[in-house]
């Protein structure tokens, strides 16, 4: 009964077999390995975009970085959710890759940017006065660290704020797979004819060793992302064991796969604890995260009877009273099991 | 027959097996798993350092600007080999690290810093000049870029120079383990014992899938690191897998007989082409780089017979006189079999 | 009737006279001329603080940056109110200088950090979580932008705060005179007796043409002040230019003089508003600038009939419906005269 | 007799009488003063550019160091002098405003880029690979720290080798004046028609306080030099100073007759010490600064006479034999007089 993060699931068998038939012989390094060139042409026909420029890297909070420094300027803001993963969980990593860059905080519920509020925040800033910091770009989570997913009109619709001040948008798809599953819409539809500028598509979290892939829809750009994270020490010598694993997520619709599966323990959670009498969701459930609400003496029980998950916030204590009601996240990941899922339910029933 | 960079050359089967152990249920992440504790426990213990601060990254290039940046301030010089790794191929990833620390770029045969030019350029910096660029750390690399080695004593002299200025000494270890066993001593000796402060501990181009250890022999600044290290993008959330890379690497002795498969690969391949008529060394080997010098006619003899390799410097070009002699970099690897080295000396004496 | 900016204002005569008497001959450049020698000891004397280390920079913008700077680590974060100037005003000064440093916005009236929200600011601080920005410094306005006065009570109130976590206490000092002669404490009461530990101590608002000192009352990071500012190229090499307007500005009190009749003349301003019906106040006047709302057609009337000041916030129109009641921001300064004062109420009440 | 720097001498009293004079009542700040529009037409006018963007700052170091951070990348190379004042008195302020951009070091004789070393330095820079920095500007410094003028012809000859790379070429033009009366050119000349893309057009060290404009003869970046300029807290509010210094200087040829005079000042000092026996010049005096080797002895005998000037390199002694022979530099300014001139030969000669 897992349910801590999706980062402390194994990777899927069939990414170790790639690694595995990777591991012959010699390869050219540095990306120019011929795993990495049909990982291209895989990429950019799966999101129906031929001309965009492809990078791996091994870190969700590099893949944001790089991306969204090599389309903002230092003196420049980026208007993100207040809960992005940019803001609380990269240790200011946004502000170092792009020279002082600042996150412009922006208010949203679910999880998800609220598009009066951005388009506020936007104005807000005095565009044009050499005193203020300037507009830059926009990103947007999905699915949101709240586990809530933007549909392609939501996205659409920041889109069309975004570019009335021909602000790139940026989509952190940490979990893209999973809002593609929930949505059943195409990967195109979800960025570039929506109007995503620049994604960070996520395999960590969904079944890959360490590996992301940035997509820029427009490849004007490529030559300057290929030296930032080169400077920022990305480039991998060995990259074709990052080639390897995303191709292997990209066949047979593995990665959609996972996804799915990991959305389908998250409903049937979410269902179960719905059920219950004294737990209430605190967002809707539509990717792989359910966040739940119930007392702290269930969660002690639950803790002990073998769950671990985290309380929201994460310095929320144990300790306490006992009918003091409490937010937990629980996330699923491709491994989770129906079993899992089950005691867990049984362990809060109790 | 590749000799192109040991970066090309395939992960050890034991790492892939440990690897394969590792992907078993869930793990703690983000560098609290405990292999990982293992790990620390078995490099504290190799290099005699109880008190160490460990950490995992994935490339060289973020283990040095990661390391350096963390002893310098941005106002600050590292005195380092004219052709450092540091100054030629991480494209200005110190600087970038660092918050615009420099490079003071020193002198010295066969790709070692030579003492006296290192004394000369630490006085030609006018420490307590506000206008000027200020003394920071010394910066070598072991085994060099030329394939040579610093000695313990070597080591031990250039730290004099910059313990007199209390500078930290900092060494680029990419190919540490090839150092180790040509020169025969202890981990310890060849670095704190020599005055070593902080140490790029190489695994990716000896085997490894991409996992390289900072040895801080003072954990002082250990916090700073970590800080450094997440905001770099460079914490792996599934770090169990580098965990288990580096255990497995250090697990009998397997770093250092792939390293010693590499350098006596090396040895052969030199002795071979020493009795050569038409070719000649251009540094001693002493590790597991041969510097070779013969006619372009041969070099496109070998080339056209399958054996891949750099000329130097990288830009030089096949097309031209035959006769011209011309410079190249054969790397072996833990990989290199007799044959391959057999194959190519038949190659060039024919 | 000039009520845009202090910083609009002409430079008091006895600054200009000082200005020739240092034009005579040759003196030493960058800092080591005679007269600075002078200013260094009359601050420490002011500040009865005989070990401060002293500097002098020509913007408030540079003095609040480099200052802070040298005080916290790129990834830390200095809570400061919403409104301070470095958040609105400085174009991301302080991510620059900082290498990338966070400003954590914290809420409170009157334009002043209120104590509760700061705690929770600072808690709400994940500390010792590698994932999230740390703790890193408080800076507070004095006068703020609001025209309010932090009292020395409650200047040490946010320092028992900020000591809780060992987190040094700046004070952007812009408006210093303007907050000291309001309250009639000493500058040692003010500033490090209340916990301060650094000062932007401001000349340029208040009657000099381009000078603020950096007050460090710890003089432990003074080297690397300097280094800092000769870098951020702040060090001027006609540097006796700046001493002597700031010897002048010490000299027979002339600095609190000049901020004791800007006080005065907003005193009056914000007196004769009050007493005008339609006319309100928008946060109480305490030191030299008035905050008041009164209708679109009375603005218009005013600025028609030559008075200079801004609505607020800034991009504010005087086109609209005459009705509407608009905010604004009036600022006297040492040439304030009373008759500018009174033309300008007449014009309003009329 | 203060030979020291040009940095030391006071400010011409035509200058002083123009700060008075902009020192009635109330101005615009932040560079929207009426006196600047009349700058930046006179700069125009002067330049034969009416299209050029202008921007006056305080130091030297701000308008190299934002000049040259407007027109590279931060993985980008500088090509500039061995000992160009970016690298020897700027305290690595390059790297800070570019964000971590390499000064590539380029011999020359006479203190002057040699055509040569550079193309090869360019061409040393490996365009295209990744792991290399890229080529990004070249700088040149007219009149040189050696006291050497570059000719039209020779500035134009290394503009045709930048622009071979499209690399902008920039000028640091701290001695412009003096570079320019010793020509005989024009401003036109001696810069665009000559291949120059941007200027830092000294004032400090020709008889203003702190005044220098950095000219881009396209104004493509200007918004983004705004912006750099505010950042690094280069924006000084009360403008109109800085404009009106600026204004006096290029009044009646103020800029130009200063500079004559110190570098007929020079020329006098030149040929007096030429005529001594045991004195010989260390470089050809071309602009008012002086380079001379003669014995320790005499040295001593001269500073002791009241002689104020440097000895070079800067940290060498006073102390030690007599009749070795050490070169020092001495600075002619605008006020200096022929009785300086001729009172310092007489020391040295006898």
């Amino acid at each position: 009964m897992h349910f801590g993060s999706d980062n402390c699931a194994p990777v899927h068998s069939r990414v170790m077999d790639a690694l595995i038939r990777a591991n012959r012989g010699y390869a050219t390094s540095y990306g120019d390995d011929t795993i990495m060139d049909r990982v291209r042409a895989r990429l950019r026909e799966l999101f129906e975009a031929p001309e965009a420029a492809i990078f791996l890297v091994g870190t969700g909070g590099a893949a944001n970085a790089l991306a969204l420094a090599t389309y903002v300027q230092p003196w420049q803001a980026i208007y993100c959710h207040r809960n992005a993963h940019m803001e609380t969980d990269e240790c200011g990593g946004l502000a170092f890759y792009s020279g002082g860059a600042t996150l412009a905080l922006v208010d949203g519920s679910q999880g998800k940017l609220a598009s009066e509020a951005l388009a506020s925040a936007i104005s807000a800033t005095l565009q044009g006065d050499v005193h203020a910091v300037q507009r830059g770009a926009v990103s947007i989570t999905n699915a949101s660290e709240a586990g809530t997913v933007y549909s392609c009109d939501e996205v659409a619709a920041i889109s069309v704020i975004a570019k009335r001040d021909k602000l790139p948008l940026h989509m952190d798809g940490a979990r893209f797979a999973n809002a593609l599953v929930s949505l059943g819409c195409t990967p195109a539809e979800l960025t570039w004819k929506s109007g995503v500028d620049v994604l960070s598509f996520g395999g960590t979290k969904n079944g890959l060793m360490g590996v992301e892939a940035v997509v820029m829809f427009d490849p004007a750009h490529a030559w300057e992302f290929e030296l930032r994270r080169k400077r920022g020490g990305h480039l991998f010598s060995k990259h074709r064991y990052f080639s390897a694993q995303m191709e292997a997520y990209l066949t047979d619709d593995l990665w959609l796969n996972m996804a799915r599966t990991a959305n389908e323990m998250a409903a049937r959670l979410s269902a179960g604890l719905s059920a219950i009498s004294g737990a209430s969701l605190v967002y809707p459930t539509q990717a792989n995260m359910v966040f739940v609400r119930f007392s702290r003496a269930t969660h002690r029980r639950a803790m002990q009877g073998g769950a671990t998950y985290f309380l929201m916030p994460t310095n929320t204590a144990l300790e306490g009273a006992d009918d003091e009601m409490l937010a937990s996240r629980l996330v699923c990941n491709w491994s989770t099991t129906k079993e899992d899922v089950d005691e867990f339910l049984d362990l809060v029933r109790s």
